[in-house]
């Protein structure tokens, strides 16, 4: 079965096409996504529930910091958008990746093999399962995965590791993506099915996680220095 | 010219052996870190320059905390060894190896080849310009490198960026390492000449970027923490 990426001479050997569209596979991805979001953006600004006895436990412990109620800010509350739905996103899609070097010879139309044979038109290392790419994933699956999910509580909670955290993975996201383009870069970018495709997958669906971690680094960054600056403040009183 | 790295079959055209011995290359590489090791130690500790009056004015804006004199830490002063150590190692050797595709054809013995010559022998990826390594390797060398210095001045300085530098740089180390180990792993761990070059370059060289940057990220971790935990007191005392 000749597959539709590039380079021509790709060797896939046993390789089923896709059964879903594009846009049943984007709609899916989209629609999923904005459930997500929509959730935790509506469960971390309904304060009015620690006014119903039944929340009152779960909701003390889920999202508010021990002894006080303060309301979580607008910007912390996309935070924790973004770090559920792009902790979600490393788990599920890139996990599944990572674990199953054989996605393109899925005949059952499973939706998240759809994905990846999808994608790979805009990268055909995916298809081709290029050790560089699949050690970035898996690094992204295993640990950043599950750590975005953690940096969503640790806002919510007010934890001091919060800033930390969220640092951490900002970083591991930035390199991860700087050593999947310059590698691709190296090899002469010939991944992509057609322009297209490189723009619209490799380009422009990457630099979602280029522009984010960006600024939110900056931000930890900045928030780390002040706290310092105001610990140094207080040893010099001291003095 | 055939070569002497592993697999066999690999492709080395003007291959020109090693002028240096093994221990000619290691005696460079230990002397002059420990040079620089040395030096970095005394300098750190030497307060009773700052004394003498020619001294002063170099040594408040190089060693000293505006406005303060304060002794730096036995730990510190280790720290400010080692990045100074791993920042001039990822300048000087991996950033000679990243733009210098063609090391392995240098005949003149010049000595920055002749260490990447030698350590191929525990990994031939760098002979052969895998791209991953290459990638790796040139992130190393253009952001970790100069940071590493910074991070030694800022040690020294007392800055407020100082553990979240650090911090940033060991979790680069930690990632570059991971992907370094990882993609080897996955095709089948045979770039070593042989048992020997495997542990001695491959694994206990490489062993120092895991372990040192993995004891630095955990104590800035915590000393973020703490950063925090201070200031969280310190607003609730304020309400």
């Amino acid at each position: 079965m000749a597959h539709p990426y590039m380079p021509r001479d790709l060797n896939l050997l046993d390789y089923v096409p896709n059964s879903l569209s594009q846009s049943t596979i984007l709609a899916v991805f989209g629609l999923s996504s904005f459930v997500v979001v929509s959730l935790i953006w509506l469960i971390s600004g309904l304060y009015f529930f620690l006014s119903l006895p039944l929340f009152v436990i779960l909701f003390k412990w889920l999202i508010s910091v021990p002894g006080r109620c303060a309301k979580i800010s607008k910007l912390d509350r996309w935070l924790m958008c973004w770090w559920t739905f792009t902790g979600l996103t490393h788990i599920i899609l890139e996990g599944y990746f990572a674990f199953s070097p054989e996605f393109y010879k899925e005949k059952t139309g499973f939706y998240l093999a759809e994905v990846w044979k999808e994608y790979s038109k805009g990268d055909s290392r995916y298809a081709a399962r290029d050790v560089g790419v699949v050690a970035v994933e898996g690094i992204t699956a295993v640990f950043e995965g599950p750590l975005s999910l953690l940096a969503t509580f640790a806002i919510a909670k007010g934890k001091s590791y919060s800033y930390i955290l969220q640092f951490a993975i900002s970083l591991g996201q930035l390199y991860g993506t700087a050593v999947y383009f310059i590698t691709a870069y190296m090899e002469g970018d010939k991944f992509a099915a057609s322009a297209y495709y490189y723009y619209a997958y490799y380009v422009i669906a990457n630099s979602f996680w280029v522009v984010i971690p960006t600024l939110i680094s900056i931000r930890c960054w900045k928030k780390i220095c002040s706290a310092f600056q105001l610990q140094g403040q207080k040893k010099n009183k001291v003095r």
